[in-house]
């Protein structure tokens, strides 16, 4: 696979490709099917942590549980299960998260504040609480150095494939690893990343410079994602990185932390693009990318409309050249323009121009749009800002899978 | 029909049911299939006229021309063509647009800026004007007091059924009426109202006040619809009043005001429910209702954010009494309020109480779904304000039918 920087590397292994962290995902019985529905991600030594969370105002109790512990800036473990999204089950719901983080504590003989929790899935229904407690034994039981890919499959919900990645770089003389997983399908739309990703690395990092460089990476990548406009009550990203580089300590500004955090982009970039290709009933991956603005705030915003739009989305699906929805969407994001500068693309293909239609050939239109991968660009000419935004077409399958989502 | 005020009597007849209008909707062949296309309302004398338009920064160009033209206030004419938008089509769009007032002007006999001029359809493709030209003709040859329905017909698209509706009222001593028709099915979003509406009434007002009451009305109708969250480009809202009622001039804050306002939103909410109703794909009618808010304009918000929820709206289609996404939905409506306040509930049927799900009776949940108007109710506990929003749900059907819309 080709990456933008040289020197980087792309390994399997996901979370437990950075040293000293080992993983696992087994079947807890709390989803229907006999699939795995609980992960837990372990460092060997008290890892640097950051988490980045739902903005939704109702917040599921592990979000609370895991704001609260991340607090103090440490965490060794992270435990998920999926199935059920422990929201809306009041106070014994906060009671139960916290017991997952008691549980996975006592296990693996840390204290319960570094432990992160996180659940996904339907909400207002309450956790199985003697299946998650077997289901952390014996995940604690199957940590492995090899178990990144099982926790992958774990946190799957609507997902059709898992989501991990991991890339090595070079940081000064030494070597540092950034893995992830991730999981997505519905409910996918910023603010914030409306998902579940857990990244793991060995580097050395202060908390602040950590929390820095995830804010960044996740406005960039996960929060440029979007399925259905829907924002989740239960997403967060965190990571945690545990030193075993042996790096010298990275510190916001200084040129190996920039090194660091563009790699930390890309990983969040590959695990966002696989969010938005897997979109509920997806059969076509979407970038909408914004140029020539004034902000790259007002790009990203701009792309992220486009992207989210039901109409542009239905259209992309029917492999209809409708750029008039496009610049639509753009006229309502709130970011303002002038329409009679914008130029527009189907992939290579000007479809309009100065806010008009050109004359283009329909026939190479349809076969852009007849890709499995569509690219959008709006080019507003009016600045040197640029932003994209990911997502995927509305299908009939998306219907079909929402319609009978708890059933 | 029942009507809120025991001297409010429906009419039939709609733009045409107040006194001195008269309206015509032919076949201008703007469109494939033959059908009206082409609208005409037309008021023996000069009326008084304010228009309420899309916000999208994306304007059509009859938009542009119909605000220039109600600067001044008067409208004597209003001439709509459905099959193309004229929008995105370049300073040529603008001039075609001038041209539509120019020659519905000259057949009547009256100043081309007291025409209100609309179009609504496909983007980007400039109007066929010499089939316009002659469809205005055509329907200045048909003007007839019995022409509502004809041109509630004309400005449909993917429309499934006409939108119209009258209201006689008391005003004092006076009786008036008021009468509209109006267009929705895609695209349909606040604010503003995404949609054409014209609005017809026979009483005497004065240019601020009816601006007044119509801003008013459309914010608690309009306002409150939405399909798919996408707002158009070519959205108004217009309403004439041409004085023939013979009413003492209706001043704002009068009680004589007061009462045609109430009558102009009992026509706009008619008008909009039947937008909703007609959403595209749609096969139930959903109504969101928030009570216990703190503000007017939150619960309003909170309503619309839910109704428009692609996650709601699939689950209310696949009748899945799913209320986490009626909560999730709330919490990132941008709203402030207290997640462990909030009952929820399905018809009269409560699913969640102080934000917590309960244990409610599966098979009556299904049954209330299973009508073809659904009341979600959410009540806050934090105030006194309520708010009201409609939509319906997301099918297969808006997936085929905005997969190849142009085509």
């Amino acid at each position: 696979m080709a990456t933008k920087n040289a020197d980087w590397e792309v390994l399997p292994g996901g979370v437990t490709a950075p040293r000293g962290f080992r993983a696992a995902g087994v079947v807890a019985q709390v989803r229907k099917k006999g699939r795995r529905d609980l992960a837990l991600i372990y460092s060997e030594v008290p890892a640097v942590a950051a988490g980045v969370f739902t903005k939704n105002q109702v917040k599921a109790a592990p979000v609370l549980v895991t704001k609260e512990n991340l607090a103090g800036g440490k965490a060794q473990a992270v435990v998920v299960n999926s199935g059920i999204a422990n929201t809306c089950t009041g106070p014994q719901g906060f009671a139960d998260a916290w017991q997952m983080a008691r549980w996975t504590g006592d296990a693996l003989g840390i204290p319960p504040n570094h432990v992160v929790v996180a659940s996904t899935g339907v909400i207002g229904v309450p956790l199985p609480m003697e299946k998650i407690k077997k289901g952390i034994q014996a995940a604690v039981a199957e940590l492995s150095p090899e178990g990144g890919s099982a926790a992958a499959e774990a946190i799957m919900t609507t997902d059709t494939f898992p989501k991990e990645y991991a890339l090595r770089f070079s940081l000064g003389k030494e070597k540092a690893v950034i893995g992830g997983i991730a999981k997505g399908a519905g409910m996918i739309h910023p603010d914030m990343a409306t998902m579940l990703a857990f990244l793991t690395t060995d580097v050395v990092i202060s908390q602040n410079a950590l929390k820095s460089a995830l804010r960044w990476a996740v406005d960039r990548s996960f929060n440029a994602v979007t399925v259905d406009g829907d924002t989740s009550t239960n997403d967060m990203v965190v990571v945690l990185a545990n030193g075993l580089a042996g790096n010298d300590p990275l510190e916001e500004g200084s040129s190996e932390y920039l090194l660091f955090r563009e790699a930390l982009l890309q990983v969040c970039t590959e695990l966002a693009k696989m969010i938005a290709r897997d979109g509920e009933g997806a059969t076509k991956f979407l970038e909408v990318r914004v140029k020539g603005a004034v902000s790259e705030e007002g790009a990203r915003q701009i792309a992220r409309t486009v992207a989210r739009s039901n109409l542009v989305k239905t259209a992309i699906f029917g492999e209809d050249p409708n750029w008039g929805r496009i610049i639509a969407a753009a006229g309502y994001s709130g970011v303002s323009f002038d329409p009679e500068m914008v130029d527009i693309y189907l992939g290579e293909l000007q479809v309009a121009g100065k806010g008009t239609g050109l004359d283009f050939d329909e026939e190479e239109a349809r076969s852009v749009l007849a890709e499995r991968e569509v690219v959008i660009t709006i080019d507003l000419n009016q600045g040197d800002a640029e932003g994209v935004a990911w997502s995927c077409d509305l299908s009939y399958d998306y219907v079909r899978i929402n319609a009978h989502y708890r059933t």
